[in-house]
């Protein structure tokens, strides 16, 4: 669609390249034959910082000019976003502020820290999130880099289904996580850009189902109470990733947190890796849902692996 | 070595590449400046089965004739093996029957059992085991496949190197964990084929250091207490795996089970993987005893992931 047409996926692919692993694609015999469908799952546990959110990360700081780039970037994030923005920074050699939500995953606080940024910390809502980091980028005049409402972070994030698509070119559909919908935009550029003929579903938890009521209503939901273990995907839809998900967006699935927890654990049993509960959401709207995906081909975007190993879920 | 070109190295990569998965090496920036060395794991927890028993088990499957085949295999096992065969077994449609001693791990026990194969259980000794089983040998006339003292099992295992320096072949050393020996003695058969000069290092629990201590006296040692948290690894080393293990290990590294259950945890937390404790000896001997490993490029071999999630050592 013309609309979305300055999205710069091309820049984003030559920038994120150079920085960014290539993630395997892992598939499962008995994963396939409880679907029963052929399920391709792209293994962004393995990416740098842990997460996808290196990618939008590493092109929102390898975009900016020097001078730009010398005044630091800074952000808001539960976590993974906040990792990646500081290992991006610390790979060009700039500076990097974290605004972090009390209450956060202790394990990606942690790598926040250990890629070297300064963490602020504040209230757990997106309002504190807001007020807090307007403040440190009025003082420090730091560059801010949203973690999914931002031309450039949707761009970086597209880089993850290119790479899948090119690895299996002919899938039928393509299912993502939503959150804020950085990576779900993305995916859904790179899957148009591929074949406009791919169905794209999106998985939310139905305790945070704000993308799924916007959908149905036509309008951005942004007072939706939340709580689920999908730590992730606790955020409300950007303003850009809306406007994409309701363009290209077959359907919005939800899955209980009880679903989710059932699904992480079959990702782990059978795939033998760790995924965090908000990658799981996916494979749980299919086993919900099969009625989409039975028989077909569906590429499965697994978010991010930064799970605390002394809290599982089970 | 003259003594050991009866392996037949070359049959059993023939027939193992078409059943077994070619699994990935994977590296982590983070865990290498932990070594102070380039780690290269090999990610058996991603081979059929769960584990790189299936290699051995597949080629001793598929070595067989049709009329030998008719009459089915059977084994003793505490998990991965029985696994491992039961998968080769149905995989050729031939019957399969594993004597699993009493307190195996569950996950394990179900795999074998998924697969399709007939489960006889007793004591937790390796002489109700060998009984156990020669009287289902005798009973069912069925084919022993031995979990590692036997030509086929360790030419088959020998397939997982094979694939590793093929990938990366200018290693400098390779540490495998050693329990019976046979994936150990495989490894060292293909390394040897591949590059003598490169070492060879056994990575085994203190709480069952029979190998260390027979590497020690040049004898066998077969009456050492055994008490560990890797179950994989409880068996004393068998006849032929001492034989190669004498003949090209440069040593025998011990390691704690709090050694190993914090490698276990670090590799999970860094490369976003499952693996069970027995995997993780490695590289807790490779933190142990940095001397060996300092500024090398080191091969690890990562045996398997049939994890007890319900049961976790942290």
């Amino acid at each position: 669609m013309d609309v979305f047409e300055h999205y710069d996926l091309d820049g984003a692919w030559a920038r994120v390249r150079l920085h960014a692993h290539r993630t395997p694609v892992l598939t499962s015999a008995s994963l396939n034959s409880l679907a029963d469908a052929e399920l391709f799952f792209k293994c962004e546990n393995f990416q740098r910082s842990g997460s996808f959110k290196f990618r939008g990360a590493s092109n929102s700081v390898f975009a900016l000019n020097d001078a730009d780039a010398a005044r630091g970037v800074a952000t808001h994030s539960s976590g993974n976003h906040g990792a990646a923005l500081a290992l991006a920074a610390s790979l060009r050699g700039i500076p990097c502020t974290v605004v972090v939500p009390e209450g956060a995953n202790a394990q990606k606080v942690a790598a926040i820290e250990r890629y070297g940024a300064t963490l602020v910390r504040c209230a757990p809502t997106l309002e504190a999130r807001e007020t807090t980091l307007a403040r440190v980028l009025e003082s420090a005049s730091a560059v801010e880099v949203h973690p999914y409402d931002a031309d450039l972070t949707i761009a970086g994030q597209s880089t993850c289904a290119r790479e899948l698509l090119e690895d299996e070119p002919l899938l039928d559909a393509i299912i993502a996580p939503i959150g804020g919908g950085g990576l779900w935009a993305g995916t859904a550029l790179a899957a148009q850009a591929h074949n406009p003929a791919i169905r794209l579903f999106a998985a939310e938890p139905q305790g945070a189902s704000d993308a799924f009521l916007g959908f149905q209503r036509g309008i951005r939901v942004t007072d939706y109470p939340v709580a689920t273990i999908a730590d992730g995907l606790r955020t409300y839809v950007g303003v850009r990733n809306f406007a994409i998900m309701g363009a290209y967006a077959n359907a919005v699935l939800l899955a209980s947190d009880v679903q989710i927890i059932a699904a992480m654990r079959l990702i782990w049993e059978r795939l033998k890796i760790l995924v965090e509960p908000s990658c799981a959401v996916p494979l749980a709207a299919i086993l919900r849902y099969p009625e989409h995906f039975c028989g077909q081909r569906v590429g499965v975007i697994l978010t991010g692996g930064n799970v605390d190993l002394d809290q599982l879920p089970w």
